[in-house]
């Protein structure tokens, strides 16, 4: 069973992430392999023609997969994301931007996940990517 | 409906690849959007240790996403790998190893999947890729 | 010789992409191969700490390979990256963020690079990635 | 400097890597943060129609970084890849095949580099690649 539910993580990002809490990120069907983080697209995420923006799209799953390894090992760990490789496979439309994690493998040095990228309106996904996280070894005490 | 059967694509191995036909590959589970490869792994393909050697899990990945690409438009292009990403997660065993291929998006130009690779005796995936082909333009006649 | 010179390529960012022009993209020793960009980091780039966040690195990134790309075909092309792949190597600090690009192939549908990412006072690269872009087919006319 | 010179590497793939010491890999031009490693390419290295195989690429990549990462922290530890990423970007000649490798961060626990390779004929690299290797923890003693 995961060790945050979706309130604690979405509250884990207004106290520790105030930078990006106005995205509002919402996260729900969390299990110990997967989660899945929505957001809806503002006017600063669309590139003209009125898609949603690459960084847009990166930051929401390297979010996705943050919030996924944090769920399983709580939010003692400083996490840092040392891969990421995305494919962008459609145009998403503006609105919301769904993410869906899927865990890969938690080592006790390296976590790996791929996330699907889901736009309202598209039924295939508009990106897919792979991201590993270290994570940082636990101090004893 | 895939374009080609799994003995189908067993058999353009063995005529169009023959430097490759005595992995003997078997195809199975083909359908529009996935593919089964399964290979038996021999004392060439071993590091030692025991474990299966990198570049015969990337064989394995890269002709997964050839033939699941295949399938679906047939054996008159050429296509070619464009990027492959790969992340090993866990030790194989010897014996079999199975890629396991979905697509992500078939465009007229590029075609994207994943391929997760299954060791016998091993719950969980042992490798997990992404690759892209480019599929040259149609001939015109 | 590139089609577009640095001013050229600054201009083209404030018109067409009003969105992401007040960071400020400063375009530097351009060649037929290279390119360099450079932004000031804001408070709204910087995590918890004062490193810079992923997002605003893969941002840079991005638009590194994209102007590169824009200097040698011209600004009439819409091209979209289809791949890119980053690893995290150190943490950057505030301030000036430097994007080296540098060709490796400019196809007629595909054109890839890598772009080395350095922060002010950090001598070694704090990030590195390479980026696949795929360049529309020119219209007859 | 290194602590292991061309020849100790040479020597030490064909007393730990039997089953690729036929592959006769050449190093030169090592330094602390790069490698050459060159190959001749043979029959069964081909793909109809004279051009060299991925899988042979991806092998050369693989082992151009394990070489340079075993020349920084020696012979002693048991380094595995954790991520492979490779644009394949030219056709290559049968003949010589040439891995340029650049070391980009060497991490106590993961090392990054990119490799170039370059055909015999061709003036532009073949195909370009990112490794990340993980190094196992120091035994104490």
């Amino acid at each position: 069973m995961p060790k945050m539910t979706p309130q604690m993580l979405e509250a884990f990002i207004k106290s520790d992430f105030p930078e990006v809490a106005h995205v509002g990120y919402k996260v729900s069907e969390l299990t110990d392999r997967s989660i899945t983080v929505t957001i809806e697209t503002s006017e600063s995420d669309l590139r003209p023609g009125g898609t949603v923006s690459g960084p847009t799209m990166m930051s929401l799953v390297d979010l996705t997969m943050y919030l996924l390894l944090l769920a399983q090992i709580g939010p003692v760990a400083l996490a840092v994301t040392t891969n990421l490789n995305i494919n962008f496979l459609r145009k998403p439309n503006p609105g919301k931007l769904r993410g869906e994690g899927r865990l890969l493998k938690l080592g006790k040095s390296l976590a790996t996940g791929d996330v699907s990228l889901y736009s309202e309106g598209v039924s295939e996904p508009v990106a897919h990517a792979t991201v590993t996280y270290a994570i940082p070894p636990a101090k004893n005490t």
